[in-house]
C-alpha cells in the first residue's frame, strides 16, 4: 500500500497517527540539522520534517539527496506544527518522518511546477504532463470533469438518454473540412470523422428516442484561429415533439443548474433578444450584456451638416464610454489607433467629450454645435463624464468595428467581470447567409434548420429575409450553444436543399438516408449543441479554452508532445491503397 | 405544445382530464362505428378511442386514414376503459379523442415495429432508425445509457476525474491496425485514431491526475470477427500510487455497484484464479464459472493401457457432463461431429457413460476396464447419470477444444443462465506470448505492462515463463475488463521494448515522449479498461453486442444505412496530398 492518506487530508485530529504518504517533492528546505520537505499530490501539500535528534541518519541522508519532483513514499507520525500555515488545509500539522523511499527520481523539470510558471506556452505544451501538475491546469481539468458530470446528472434527471453515435461516418462534398479516414477493408473508400452528430441525432428522434444527449468529440479540419481546436467537444442534444419554447426552457434549466452547482450563482429567467436587435444594438449576434454601452444610432443627428464622412456613410453609430472623459488626448489617440488596426479596420473614429458641466468637446467641433452633440449624448445614453465614440461606414462593417471597440473598452474598464454571468438567448436568426464572394446563399445554421412558419415562400423572393427557428445561447459575449427546430418534412427539406444549390442527385447521395427516414413517420424535433470547451472556460472565468483541454493541439493542428501528425510507413499507405501526392 | 403527457403516463387518477398526446400509430382497429388507435412513444402506449356518438365526423374520417407509424397529435379526455389491459401501465384508461392532427404521414415500414419483427438483420440495419423504435433495441440503448451513468456516478464518488484524451494521435509502425487520418495542414503526415488512450492515461498519472477515467471510443482496423466493431467503447481507468490489490478492489467495487444498481444482484467478494489454473481447469483464460464441469486430468489414468491415441497425446483431459448419460447414441454422435468441426478441430472424442447402477459403458471398453473408468469418473467428478467426455492431443489445442465443448454443452444444458452473474478475476497473466508464426515473443497485454517483481531476469532465459502484474475481469465467460500495473521506470521500459524487438531508434520514435516523461518523476501506476459494449450486453443478459450500439457497422466495417465508407472527391484527395493506388 503506497499511502494511508492523501496529502490534502491530514488535520490536527490526526495527531500522533502513524501514516504513509506518497507524492512529489515540491520543495526541500535543508537547515542542516533540520529538513523540511513539501510533499505534493493532486489533493494538496503536506509538510514533512526530519531532524538530527529524531530521525535515523540514513533517512536524513536520503532526504538530503531529494530534488524537485522526485517521487517518494514516507512513513511517519503526524505532529502539530510549530509555526502553522493558515493558507493550506494541512497547515496545522506536519509529519515527523521515520522511513523514506525514493520511488522514482526526477530530472530538473524544464519549467517550475508553480501556479505562476516560468515556462512559455510551447515548452508547457511539449511537457504537458508536467504542466498538468500545476494547479491552474490540474484544477481546470477537474473543473471540466465536474461540469460534464453535472450536465449528465441534469439531463439524465430530465429523462435524456445518452446515445453514442458513430465516429466513422460519411464524408459529404460540402464537407470540405471533414477529416477523412481511409478504409483498408473497402478499397478506395473513406470514412469521415463527424463535424457534429447532426443527422444521427435526427435519426434518433425519428427512431423514437425522444430525448437524446451526448458529450461527444467533433472534428473540423479548418485553418485554426487562435482559440480553435481540430477536435472539440460538444454537449449535443435533441428532443422530439417540441417547439422552440420547450427547448429554450430545458436548456435554460441546464445552464441555470450549472451556474448554481458549479458557480454558486442564481440567475433569473434568461432575457431573450431578436437577432436583428442584437445586431442593431451591439453589432454582434453574441452580445456581452454584463454591461451597457449599447449602440446609439446617429444618422439622423449627424447627417444634416457638412461632414462628408458621415453624410456618405450608410450607418453612423456610437457608444458612450462610461467615465471616458478622463481619457487624455494621448489615450484617445491610442484608441483611434486601435480601431484603425487591420483586424478592426475602421478608417477613423470621431469622439465627443461629455464634460461635467454639460458642455461637449468633440473632434468635429468644426461641423457640429452643442445642440448636435447633446443629441449624440442623448442617443448614445452618455452622461456627463462619458466619452462618445462614433464610427461610420457600411452597415455590416461599422457594426463589427463598433462591436470590437465596445468589447475592447469594456475590457479596459474592467466591465467584463469573470465572476459575473449574463446569459442571453438570441433568437430568430436568419435562415440563410449571403456568401459575399460567391453571391450564393448558404445555411446560417445548417441545411436542416426549419424556416419560421409561413416564411417558406419568401425563399423565392427575399431569401435573405427568411427567419429561422434558430437560437443561440450567449454567455458573457460568447456563443456557448446554438440550435434550431429542424425540418421534419421531406418536401420542405428537398426545397431547402434545392435553394442551397444541391442538385437532386447530390441531395440524394448525401442526405438520401435522412430524406428516406422522413417518409417513415418523422416527428417534429429540434435541439441544441453546447461547445463544452468554451462553456467550461467561461464558467471557469477564463477566456481561453486551452487549459481546459488535457492535451490540446497548437495552431498548426500539431500535438507537439507526441509529435503528431507524422509520416506513416509506405507499407501502411499501400495497405490503404494510397500514394502520397505531395505538392512540394 | 405538442403534448401534456407522454404515452406511458396516464392512470385512473387522470380520469376526466383534458390531455394532449403525440406519438406514433402502433395499431388501428376500425369497427366502423368505433375506432381504437394505439398511440406509441418511448414511454409507452396509450389507447385512443373515437366513436360515431361522441366524436366529430371530420375527426373520425381523419382517423380512418391513419396508417401504421403515422405521427399524430390528439386532444381528448381521459376515460376509464371498459375492458382493461393489465399488461400495460396505462391499461386502465383510454382517451376519448376530440381533435386529431396528422403531424407526418408514414409509408408502410419495411418490417414490423414489434418486439419480434419480421425484418432480417440486413434490413434492420439499413433502416436502423425504424429498428430503434422496437422495444428490444430501444430498451438496450436506454439500458446502456443507464450503465454508463452508473459507472460515472461510482467513479466520480471515488474521486476519479474524467479527462478527455485526444482522438487525433500518432500512428505507430506496429500499429498496423491503426486507422489513420491524413492532415491537410501538415502535408504528407497522418494522425492515427487511438486503439486505446493507453499512453495518455499514463501521462496523466505522471501529470499527477491520480485517478483518471474516461468512457471513450477506440478504433481498430482489423478484419472483423462476428461480434467486433471497428469502433468500440471502453471504460478506461488509471490510478497512481497503487498496487494490483488496490486496483482489483476499486474495480470489483465498480462491478459490484453495477450488478446491484442495474441488475439488483448482490455479489460477494469476487473469486480470483491464477491464469495457469484457468488454463488447466477450463482451458481458457476467461472461464465461465456459473457452472462446474472443470477439466479432469487423465494422463495418469489413461496412458497405462494399449490405447495409442491417448498414449501418444501430450494431454488427456475430460469433463463430466451432468445427466449426460441420458444422451442417445445418436445425440453423442452429434456431439462428436460437433467437436470435429474445423472451428473446433478435435480428431475425435472418447466418452464413458456413468450408469445409475455404478457401472460404466465407454467407447473404448476394448482398452479400459471398470476400474479405469471409475478413475476417469473420479478425476472428472462424474456422478452416476453423467457422461464423461475425453479429448486428447497437444496441450494448447486440446485445452481449447475441450473448453469449446464445455461451453457448448453447458449452453445446451441451459447452465449459462443470463440472469446469473459469476464474476472472476484471472490474475498473473504471462508477460509475453509466443507468436507461433514468427517465433517472436510479443506483449500479451501491451508493452507497458510490468513483470512481477524479481522476474525481469527471466526475460533473458525463459521469456515465456515471466508473469506480469496483469489481470482480467471475467463475467460469465467473457472478458469484460483487463489491465495491469505499468512500468514506471525508464530503464525497465527500455529493456522491455528491446525484448519486444524494438531498436533504440524505433523505441525513441514511437514512445520517446513516454520514456522522457518517466524521467521527470513518474509515480507507480496501473489501471484497467472495460469493454463497455460487451459489459452492457452481458449485464443485459445478451451475448451479442450489436443491439446495444445505436448505429453498428456490419462485418465489412460498413454502415449500410448511411452507406459509408464511400469514395471521396478528387479535389478532397488533392487537398490532402493523396492519390488512390488501387490494387485492382
Amino acid at each position: 500500500m503506497y499511502r494511508s492518506h492523501t496529502n490534502g487530508e491530514l488535520r490536527l485530529s490526526h495527531i500522533n497517527k502513524e501514516v504513509t504518504l506518497s507524492g512529489w517533492v515540491q520543495k526541500v528546505r535543508d537547515k542542516g540539522f533540520m529538513i523540511w520537505v513539501d510533499l505534493r499530490d493532486r489533493y494538496g501539500i503536506t509538510q514533512l520534517m526530519l531532524d538530527t535528534d529524531r530521525t535515523d541518519t540514513a533517512v536524513l541522508e536520503t532526504a538530503k539527496t531529494l530534488g524537485r519532483e522526485f517521487v517518494i513514499q514516507i512513513k511517519g507520525t503526524v505532529i502539530e506544527r510549530q509555526s502553522k500555515n493558515p493558507n493550506i488545509p494541512t497547515g496545522e500539522i506536519e509529519i515527523l518522518v521515520s522511513e523514506l523511499t525514493i520511488l522514482n527520481e526526477a530530472k530538473t523539470p524544464p519549467f517550475t511546477i508553480e501556479d505562476k510558471t516560468d515556462g512559455g506556452e510551447e515548452l508547457r505544451m511539449q511537457y504537458r504532463y508536467l504542466d498538468i501538475r500545476r494547479n491552474p491546469v490540474k484544477n481546470a481539468l477537474i473543473f471540466r470533469s465536474k461540469v460534464a458530470q453535472e450536465v449528465r446528472n441534469f439531463l439524465s434527471n430530465e429523462e435524456f438518454i445518452e446515445v453514442e453515435t458513430p465516429y466513422l461516418i460519411k464524408s459529404t462534398p460540402e464537407g470540405a473540412r471533414d477529416f477523412v479516414v481511409p478504409s483498408r477493408m473497402n478499397e478506395g473508400q473513406f470514412y469521415a470523422l463527424p463535424q457534429s452528430p447532426q443527422t444521427f441525432k435526427q435519426l434518433l428522434m425519428i427512431g423514437g428516442m425522444d430525448k437524446y444527449f451526448q458529450i461527444v468529440k467533433c472534428f473540423r479540419d479548418e485553418d485554426l484561429r487562435a482559440d480553435r481546436q481540430p477536435e472539440f467537444t460538444q454537449i449535443d442534444c435533441e428532443m422530439a415533439f417540441v417547439e422552440q419554447e420547450d427547448i429554450l426552457n430545458v436548456f435554460e434549466g441546464l445552464t441555470r443548474h450549472l451556474l448554481k452547482e458549479i458557480n454558486g450563482v442564481e440567475v433569473e429567467k434568461f432575457p431573450r433578444m431578436l437577432y436583428d436587435d442584437a445586431m442593431r444594438l451591439y453589432g454582434n449576434d453574441k452580445p456581452d450584456i454584463r454591461f451597457g454601452m449599447e449602440f446609439g444610432h446617429l444618422n439622423e443627428v449627424s447627417q444634416h451638416k457638412e461632414f462628408g464622412v458621415f453624410n456618405n456613410a450608410e450607418l453612423v453609430i456610437g457608444i458612450a464610454v462610461p467615465g471616458g472623459n478622463t481619457y487624455t488626448r494621448k489615450e484617445i489617440d491610442t484608441i483611434i489607433k486601435w480601431v484603425k488596426r487591420p483586424q478592426v479596420g475602421a478608417l477613423g473614429m470621431i469622439y465627443s467629450r461629455c464634460n461635467d458641466d454639460g458642455s461637449f468637446k468633440s473632434s468635429v467641433d468644426k461641423f457640429y454645435d452643442h445642440e448636435d452633440l447633446a443629441k449624440w449624448a442623448k442617443v448614445t445614453g452618455a452622461k456627463p463624464g462619458d466619452l462618445v465614440c462614433v464610427l461610420s461606414g457600411d452597415t455590416n462593417k461599422v457594426r463589427a468595428q463598433l462591436s470590437a471597440l465596445r468589447m475592447e473598452l469594456a475590457e479596459r474598464l474592467g466591465l467584463r467581470k469573470p465572476n459575473e454571468f449574463a446569459p442571453l438567448w438570441v433568437i430568430d436568426f436568419p435562415l440563410l447567409e449571403l456568401d459575399e464572394e460567391t453571391g450564393h446563399y448558404h445555411a446560417m445554421h445548417h441545411p436542416f434548420t426549419s424556416p419560421k412558419p409561413g416564411q417558406l415562400e419568401l425563399l423565392e423572393t427575399n431569401p435573405g429575409d427568411v427567419k429561422a427557428n434558430a437560437y443561440d445561447l450567449v454567455l458573457n459575449g460568447n456563443e456557448i450553444g446554438g440550435g434550431s427546430i429542424r425540418i421534419h418534412d421531406k418536401q420542405i427539406q428537398a426545397t431547402m436543399l434545392k435553394h442551397l444549390g444541391f442538385s437532386d442527385e447530390e441531395a440524394k447521395a448525401q442526405f438520401g438516408f435522412l430524406m428516406d427516414a422522413f417518409e417513415y413517420g418523422a416527428p417534429p424535433h429540434g435541439g441544441l449543441a453546447f461547445g463544452l470547451d468554451r462553456l467550461v472556460a467561461i464558467l471557469g472565468g477564463q477566456e481561453t479554452i486551452r487549459d481546459f483541454i488535457a492535451f490540446p493541439k497548437n495552431n498548426s493542428g500539431r500535438d507537439v508532445m507526441i509529435d503528431a501528425p507524422a509520416p506513416i510507413d509506405d507499407d501502411q499507405l499501400t495497405a490503404l491503397s494510397l500514394k502520397l501526392n505531395l505538392k512540394s
